[in-house]
């Protein structure tokens, strides 16, 4: 039945995407142009994402707490690159009052209630808290700060698509304040190392960590580190990115402290973020024709347990047990009783769902003292027996999630390829798609030529990689170390 | 200390409570007006509070999502009465790009970026979300829905207070469907009762459950509960509220289900909610003049071990006993070995932070075999044996927990005040404040001339109230039941 409400991958890869957003129900259009709804089942994965990170990032001294949604216009200004960056993006907020139109028309928007000045709904928060930080430093001994925030952000983007870009969307962004250069620098490091970890694992994705090149860089960061994931179209996803800002930030909204030698400095700055965008990632890393597949460390619901044909007491009694073991190792299981569904029903929608482990126990499993098991990874499916069942399924929730990480590794280092010519990097480009390794001149220019050319970007200088000699596959000229380009989200 | 930082409760108790505010270090005015920061430390006690009135939801079954932050002006104005509680506090978005002037001003608003149709940022989701609602809802099968949303709102407030009344504000908000009437009526009710619970248990702060009048009701509601709660000055505050929405949701947009006999009806809807606005509360029902005084149920921090007069071996390795001990039991505690500050300070500190259970231990204590405890509620401070030191601070959080709880019960039953006669009433209001019981004619019309008279307004008509004939104290019409007025927050 998946087959008929899933598009292939083959055949029309974004419809399949959209088609897995909608019938998996996680996600949906709003009337809001750009705007999506992110529905229950949707948000309970993102749930699970929130709380490990929120989770590591605390056991790394971090504190979450709250600023304004709304940004004075003349902040956003203060730092020249960063209001380059976002101006075309913002929403902006005019009036504070609506009223009814006199002359019939309505309720329309009250003139006499027009601001002084705009606000902007935060497309990111740099600004607003540095604005705030100001007031909270002075001395050394105040620093470091090491701050986050979860939040809706804003940005008007043009093309939205579920997830990967939306207008507004929700993310963390944690910023932080040093008394040293290589304080902030150490601190941008050690959470991309964070971001890393959660995405291979938790969400099974592996990721390259790299650099970005200047021209890729946040606007108003001295350096952008980034974590780039390979999509099953050979296309990147940028999936999270930690700026180390210099003092860009502290200059523009003049905080200083005074360090331990009694000097006035310039405070150093780190910002960092993941976003709901990491739902895409997760369903593109691992989903199939026939639906969703989760990972079990993010799955809201890991097991499902289907009574076949229909629901019985033996088979009660038999499940009652295995859900209580489940539930004892905290592993969260439903018993689905719905009786207005078929069992062929259900197990078509928990496909769908990507629910890992599903359990179907019928009159004649029990009298065999077995249960039919299905892995969602694999979709192979087997018979059990009722000894040592809990163990058996908390084993395989860990095969589980240990084989899709295995899975995206082994495709993505099948798409890692070396070339040495423009002509061999369009071939592999066009007909084989994943990062491509090749050396580039370091210049911008060269950079957006070969964007122009091939839609290709640099998504990142890997933080692994080797110095090696070499000419860059455009111009030919030198070259000290190869960079990975690929085609991106 | 706290007395130089801290305004005494009885000379000014506004300024006493912006004082806890900034010095507990909870939050901020921000640089947009209306809008505050919310701190560490505040949004520390936040999360504990969501935390746990999430697990309350999701253990009733219901569900988190999330909706735009943006709602078109015409849906708004759909449901005749909720545009007309809401139209004079809309922060309306008219543009989605700046540019840089040409005239060389800076960046500007771009006027060719004007939007077809404003965009409000919601005050509330109702309608966003019924609009939603219409495509999820076809039959019987598809209700109830029950979903929660953690989310910022915003409504423009011309004077705000930290926590008490600001233009954004945090809150959860929730919006079911239901079949039938009595199903919508029942859910409102069983929120109400969680609200009471939570307020009560977790925060120590006794409240009473009732109904609003007409003029008080939600604007699109048919029927509003109310939890209210009882200042130190007293003033009242209504903390939560749950609204019956009857089908005017569904009417407005357009709702209707199949029901289980085939015929089509229009939805039954409830909305309910709670919001940072609990800050404030909690402030205002148990701290001092010494600074806040926090329930041990939501205290970031349960204990803080203090060494005096300063740290050293021996110290430390009986405060790693201790700090294990309380670990294991899950109670919050920290070792504060910061060399900067004496312990003095840190003292005073932990005061005005309103830690409930401070640790003091020096060399001498240990040769006692004894710490020195001092408990905030009561500014107690004793000797205690180390001989199950840990069994006696879980005891302990707990006794400070009743008798917050009780102590503000006490507080409150001395201050509901029934009277008879207008005289009566407006003497109560001015000299001893609190609720005051009195009959009243239920008209509108009276309700809004004593508000006008006095600022007292009817907080509710309590759900436990007994039916009582009576006269109403400003017209001597006859009146069924006494209702509770107060000036309120």
């Amino acid at each position: 039945m998946a087959k008929d409400l899933i598009k292939k991958r083959s055949e029309d890869y974004s419809g399949w995407y959209n088609d897995i957003v909608k019938h998996a129900g996680l996600a949906e259009n709003s009337p809001v142009r750009g705007c999506m709804v992110i529905k229950p089942y949707g948000f309970a994965i993102w749930e699970n994402m929130k709380a490990q990170l929120d989770k590591m990032f605390k056991e790394t001294g971090h504190v979450n707490a709250y600023f304004p949604l709304l940004i004075p216009k003349s902040f956003l200004s203060k730092e020249a690159e960063h209001v380059e960056g976002f101006a075309t993006e913002c929403a902006v907020v005019t009036h504070h009052r609506l009223k009814n139109d006199p002359n019939g028309g309505g309720m329309i928007v009250d003139p006499d209630a027009k601001l002084e000045e705009e606000l902007i709904i935060r497309p990111t928060s740099e600004t607003i808290i540095w604005s705030t930080y100001r007031n909270w430093i002075q001395s050394y001994r105040d620093l470091p700060l090491l701050i986050n925030q979860w939040a809706n952000v804003m940005r008007w983007e043009m093309r939205t698509r579920a997830f990967l870009r939306t207008a507004e969307f929700l993310w963390q962004e944690g910023h932080t304040a040093h008394a040293s250069k290589k304080e902030a620098m150490d601190e941008s490091k050690m959470i991309l190392d964070i971001y890393a970890k959660f995405a291979e694992e938790w969400m099974a994705m592996p990721v390259i960590k790299g650099i970005k090149t200047a021209n890729e860089r946040f606007a108003g960061a001295d350096e952008t580190f980034t974590i780039e994931a390979l999509m099953q179209d050979g296309k990147a996803l940028q999936s999270g990115t930690s700026h180390f800002l210099g003092q860009n930030f502290a200059k523009a909204f003049d905080v200083k402290f005074m360090n331990s030698n009694n000097k006035e400095e310039y405070v150093w700055a780190t910002s960092w973020g993941v976003s709901t965008r990491l739902m895409g990632g997760l369903i593109m890393t691992h989903s199939d024709d026939d639906g969703l597949v989760l990972p079990p460390q993010l799955a809201p619901l890991q097991v499902v347990i289907v009574p076949i044909p229909k629901v019985n007491g033996v088979i009660t009694e038999a499940v009652d047990k295995i859900v209580a073991g489940l539930k004892a190792k905290g592993i969260s299981v439903q018993y689905d009783i719905d009786k207005k569904k078929s069992h062929a029903f259900k197990f078509n929608e928990y496909e769908i769902k990507g629910v890992p482990v599903r359990i179907g126990i019928g009159k004649r499993d029990l009298e065999n003292n077995q249960v039919e098991i299905a892995r969602r990874d694999t979709m192979e499916v087997y018979s059990q027996s009722l000894d040592n069942i809990v163990e058996h399924i908390e084993k395989l929730l860990e095969d589980i999630q240990t084989n899709l990480l295995n899975r995206a590794k082994d495709f993505r280092k099948e798409r890692i390829t070396s070339v040495d010519t423009f002509e061999e990097f369009k071939d592999v480009l066009e007909n084989k798609g994943g990062f491509i390794s090749a050396h580039w001149d370091g210049t911008t220019e060269t950079e957006l030529k070969i964007k122009d050319l091939t839609k290709a970007t640099i998504r990142c200088i890997a933080l692994d990689n080797e110095k090696e000699e070499g000419k860059c596959i455009l111009t030919g000229r030198s070259s000290k170390q190869r960079v990975l380009f690929a085609k991106a989200y």
